[in-house]
């Protein structure tokens, strides 16, 4: 006879840093009442997917089984856990909950999608409770590198689980709540918990994890040193980090100028939903110009080398009226996320070439990450004392050094990345199933899927070029005149300084002059004849193979 | 009246890492007789030169004055310093000076290239000279990553220059000369240094550097305490490293075998032209099937992720009958080049979920830098004593620091990037001239520059997906059936599900109909609006402007 479990489903975040989407269900095998937590997006490169515009989860398991999902939760308003909720949404139509930063950013993507901002529902911490199905959730305030970061304390019938969402140990975050273990102690003398999905992000730094707060003092003596304008970049929805600045600047004589949409939209977020508290007054790039360099300093966005964003803008020239020169210092207030530092490094070579001084985190002094330590984590394996762990929010390496590390604390734990969902009903966490998972991919306002082969394509024509060639016949299977060779992306001459697409046109037509009828008349014979011809010949010539395309055409009598 | 100057012109590798390409010169200007220094490739990457193969300096400048050239000198077998040389040689023809190791690999890449192998001499280092014009240059061994590493010692008529090559103190680099103080004494002793050109790269690292030969004892601990098969990555150039990891396999009990054509290489060559001394006996993949595992090392290419090498195949799977599993170990005994840290952390995750236990260079345990970091260059300053210093082999920054640490020092410096020619003759670096430089991509078979435009078409076909429109029109210039739509890289249904192709076409067919006769006997005109439609419409349907491709088909009476 079937019973009723507990079931674990991560479909996006799990074997990679970003587009979290992790479902939890609990009734009879295949009927479980569903939710799920977070809806976050990835961003694309140029290796693996240029020219798309955003990377999401394949929530196509959960889609198909939308009447059983009861609920949304988002733990935080980064864009790995919420950027994808407006284009998701719409094929899961379930109320979506958050807290009141989180659900004003929500909303926001919301409208941006065309979507209802009323299914975005806004939920008090613990110990408010939404009941969701068999499932009764409550968010319990985190620390982290955004304001109302929050764990879910999700209880089922079959016990209770912690999805510790984003987070780090931070006694004092200067925004937000801190890490609170009486609160945790709390929580685990109401019921023991037999859960614990937990971030692991940070499971391979093996010092203590430091306090946001520690950065006040080191920021403000370097930028009351700084002989002339100060500019700074950080991650636009850091906002303590954006306090911390901006006091120091004020501190420093400074009147602090914000540039950059996200950042500026973070900051009224967390103003007009009062997590913000106090914070310095701004002024627009028009009233900065007025102020001598000394009184000033540049907030800006593009910390990751953005080259849309302010820092990248700054660096390339005058932007918004200001220039960049000697005796300027630039501070990085952000670490670089692996994958971007080529676009960090062009920031730093250009501003280097203006004279500007470059301070980077210098070790920390001047950047804290916003995710927990492995002692850290082992601190919280121990205040939680779960029956079982199982790790989130990493690449495969993380999740495998993390489960490592609560074995060796004696805590059950299994590895499940994307696709994978465990039972978590026993004693210990059991593979159930694998679900095929994939990704999404926003290009332009269309939402394709990572398989579908357009990317494929475009990467296809980007590595080897594209020729393009046509060919009309009549109606008697004759060609009429010559075929037509267009390259793009490909080498115009090949050997001794021959106009490649002649000499391919050339020893097409010498083809098309001895093709029988039998070929003539068969599209795709021809198709396929003349694709290898041009490839083999380009090899010959120029050494590439590059995509083909055929357009055969034939005329008809009218 | 016009006086004899010393010049110095960096083509590459001066506001860049790779592609090393320098020029001086002496003699009444625009009549000075040259020399050149390096001639190093860059590897492209899918963001900048996608389908490239290789980046070179775009050397017109000299090949202008090819007459001028009296000779080539390479200061060591890196790619960045010597992968150029084959392809670039035809268009200077001068003889390529290289100590032995060096020019056994230089040889290598004339002949892949098709070039006289005789172009390349052996020159032993000083006290041996070469006579080029006015330059007499001798080689200064030096430690350095490679076998065989020098500096060019180079008299000209207006005093002494020290070409530093790259370089790092190394008192005991395993393989290769250490780096002497007593024979750089001797040089500054039989004539001051005037000018110092020298090695950036690591003036940002600000503790000494250590040497080679610390690896040995942590390398030997690692590798005999892992229970079953170790596998080991490096460059495939750092002979001395090869040699350190094959004799702690030995020591181990381990049988070694090599994979990868360029280790291979690396390894045959230093053992052909004796700089290597000993070396393990290693064994074939095949043999290497026959040993346990807890006997064998493998010694494997891919340390930077390079998708064809053996790290990246072994983590895909099977390769050359191996198939790694829970238990091995594999070691980066490296570091990560900026801007290839997504393939290596690929390959770490590929084999986290093979359960292998991946060592990384655990802060310097199990690798070493090539460069000098920055007391070791202060170090090189206080030693020669350089009336100048012009500072190489970096980015900007790298320069920039470098300029400001010898200032400090009280040396003149000045920053030169590529193409910005340096007077040396009087007391300090002055500016001369600025000259166009550029980069020459290796595509397929060809040389093209990378302004040519080539590239940019891939990129934006990438980017923007490509549509081609194929329309023909009879010798009255009528249209001769409908337009015809084909999309490479584009969604193929627009709003609604409706096909985009089919869209376009019936709007061309209906803008074909309406136009007059003056648009349909404008080839350039049609094309234009037909472009302009077409990117409209994609942008409307898909939120995307392709690149667009309209092939105009006229029939004309036989």
């Amino acid at each position: 006879m079937k019973r009723e479990r507990l079931i674990y489903l991560p479909l996006g975040g799990a074997g990679e840093v970003g587009m979290n989407a992790y479902v939890y269900g609990y009734g009879l095998p295949g009927k479980e009442r569903l939710i799920l937590v977070d809806t976050g997006v990835t961003f694309p490169d140029m290796d693996g997917a240029p020219g798309v515009d955003l990377i999401m989860p394949d929530l196509s398991w959960l889609e198909a089984r939308a009447d059983r999902l009861e609920a949304i939760f988002i733990t935080h308003a980064h864009e790995d856990h919420v950027g994808a909720l407006g284009h998701l949404w719409p094929k899961l139509r379930a109320k979506v909950h958050a807290r009141k930063f989180t659900a004003a950013i929500a909303r926001l993507k919301m409208e941006e999608a065309g979507q209802p901002l009323d299914a975005v529902v806004t939920v008090d911490p613990r110990p408010a409770r939404v009941e969701a199905g068999p499932f009764t959730v409550q968010f319990v305030p985190l620390s982290h590198s955004i304001p109302e970061s929050a764990a879910l304390v999700i209880d089922t019938p079959a016990g209770r689980v912690v999805h510790s969402g984003d987070f780090k140990i931070d006694l004092d975050p200067v925004v937000g709540e801190p890490f609170d273990d009486a609160v945790w102690r709390e929580v685990v003398k109401e019921r023991p918990v037999k859960v614990l999905a937990c971030d692991s992000t940070n499971v391979f730094s093996l010092h203590p994890g430091r306090s946001e707060s520690t950065l006040a003092g080191p920021l403000a003596e370097l930028i009351s040193a700084a002989p002339s304008m100060f500019v700074a970049t950080t991650f636009g929805s850091n906002v303590a980090r954006l306090k911390t600045l901006a006091e120091a600047a004020v501190a420093a004589d400074r009147t602090v100028c914000v540039m950059g949409r996200s950042m500026k939209r973070m900051l009224s977020v967390a103003q007009e939903t009062g997590v913000l508290g106090s914070f310095p007054r701004t002024v627009t790039p028009e009233e900065a110009q007025e102020i001598p360099r000394r009184n000033l300093m540049l907030l800006v966005t593009g910390s990751q080398g953005e080259r849309r964003a302010a820092a990248a803008a700054l660096s390339r020239g005058k932007y918004l009226g200001f220039e960049l020169r000697e005796g300027d210092t630039f501070l990085f207030s952000s670490r670089v996320i692996p994958g971007n530092e080529k676009d960090v490094l062009r920031i730093w070579n250009n501003l280097s070439e203006m004279g500007v001084r470059i301070v980077d985190d210098a070790g920390g002094l001047y950047h804290v990450s916003g995710h927990a330590n492995r002692p850290d984590l082992e601190h919280v394996h121990r205040l939680l004392l779960p029956d079982m762990l199982v790790p989130m929010h990493g690449e495969h390496r993380h999740l495998s050094e993390h489960a490592r590390v609560a074995l060796e604390g004696g805590i059950p734990a299994a590895v499940a990345t994307n696709g994978t969902m465990l039972d978590l009903t026993g004693e210990s966490p059991e593979v159930a199933e694998r679900i095929e998972t994939g990704r999404i991919y926003l290009d332009g306002s269309v939402l394709i899927g990572a398989l579908d082969g357009i990317v494929r394509e475009r990467i296809r024509m980007a590595l080897n070029g594209h020729a393009l060639v046509t060919v009309i016949l009549d109606e008697d299977d004759v060609p009429m005149g010559e075929p037509w060779v267009e390259l793009m992306g490909l080498s115009p001459t090949g050997l001794g300084g021959r106009p490649l697409n002649e000499s391919m046109e050339a020893d097409l037509a010498a083809w098309l002059e001895r093709a029988g009828r039998k070929v003539l008349k068969n599209d795709d014979r021809m198709e396929e004849d003349i694709r290898r011809m041009v490839r083999q010949l380009a090899m010959e010539e120029i050494g590439k193979k590059p995509e083909v395309t055929v357009v055969i055409s034939r005329l008809v009598a009218e």
